[in-house]
């Protein structure tokens, strides 16, 4: 049997996790700033001061909210996008997994990082850096697998990877707010027929 | 001299519309659910309980401050591409007109309905209602210009209004990300350049 003070630590981990998921859960509904520490505190059978402890500041539960995100997304957007072959194939899989992103996590709530995106982006401070590096990181991502595309061949030399990056998150942007807003029924297909005009341009 | 009745009538009218330009400024910073009754009262120097006399309930303060952002929005969007003449000139200037107010409304703040697409998806009501009745508007408008370019033979008949509209959209949806949250000094390049593919295939 482990020691008895990592066993606590290992408890004192399992709830802080636990207490991360369940914010992440409520933030995608109400946002990073509507996290009350009151309401999750209530929901998981803890005390204010007991589940405050864990963190010392609610933007430091925010953080770990946010890096919880970015590891499910990381799971569910980038990981098997990466086993895709080099190419388009891989640039497919990645436009796919986005939607797919957008349509099942956090029903109801949407995708945190867009959340985020409108919530801080007057809000100075470490919330906001943190949500900026992440976005900053996830264009670089999306404009290396089109590099990998123009490199395999697939797309043509001159293509410019970043622009392409930047169009390819705009039809998920607005795939956002007619799925999850309008509850448009078009708004996969019109995704979809964006991003094939986008494909056909960059071969 | 007008009746007294009228008279304080006006006078009414006038703070009531003081009040919701004052909301707007607070709504574009923090959102519409985070506009306080109290900050509010204390900014323009008046009673809580008068200030919500106004109103009968802060909902109704909410969905006016959207009624002034969409006047706001036809005023500086839709009027000045009316203007335009009818096909691809009239286009190019809605795109630009809506980079402008991206770019300019509510410094610091953004665009009230993206900030109240993000915020209100989930939350049902009158409020989301009318964020939702906003953005169908602003599709149909976007895709009657579209139309318009058809039907004056400076886009293609086989266009499709609609998807143009959205893919349109895309592309100010991530001018705004980039520019708001990321302060991306290529986010105006980008969008130019992603527009000018837009055009080019719609021609």
């Amino acid at each position: 049997m482990a020691p008895l003070s990592e066993r606590q630590s290992s408890k004192g981990e399992a709830t802080r996790a636990r207490i991360v998921q369940r914010a992440l859960e409520l933030a995608a509904r109400v946002g990073l700033e509507g996290i009350s520490i009151g309401e999750l505190a209530q929901d998981l059978g803890l005390s204010k001061s007991g589940l405050f402890a864990h963190f010392g500041s609610k933007e430091q539960l925010q953080l770990d909210v946010l890096d919880l995100a970015a590891e499910l997304f990381r799971a569910s957007v980038f990981d098997p996008a990466l086993r895709a072959q080099r190419g388009e194939a891989k640039v497919v899989r990645l436009f796919e997994n986005l939607l797919a992103w957008v349509h099942d996590r956090g029903q109801p709530g949407g995708c945190i990082f867009l959340a985020g995106a409108f919530e801080w982006d007057d809000v100075p401070g470490p919330v906001r850096q943190r949500v900026v590096e992440w976005f900053e990181k996830f264009n670089a991502a999306v404009a290396r697998a089109a590099r990998g595309a123009v490199e395999a061949g697939a797309f043509r030399a001159d293509l410019d990877p970043e622009l392409f990056a930047s169009e390819l998150h705009g039809v998920v942007l607005k795939y956002h707010l007619e799925l999850r807003l309008l509850r448009n029924g078009k708004a996969s297909s019109l995704a979809r027929r964006a991003f094939e005009r986008l494909l056909a341009d960059a071969r």
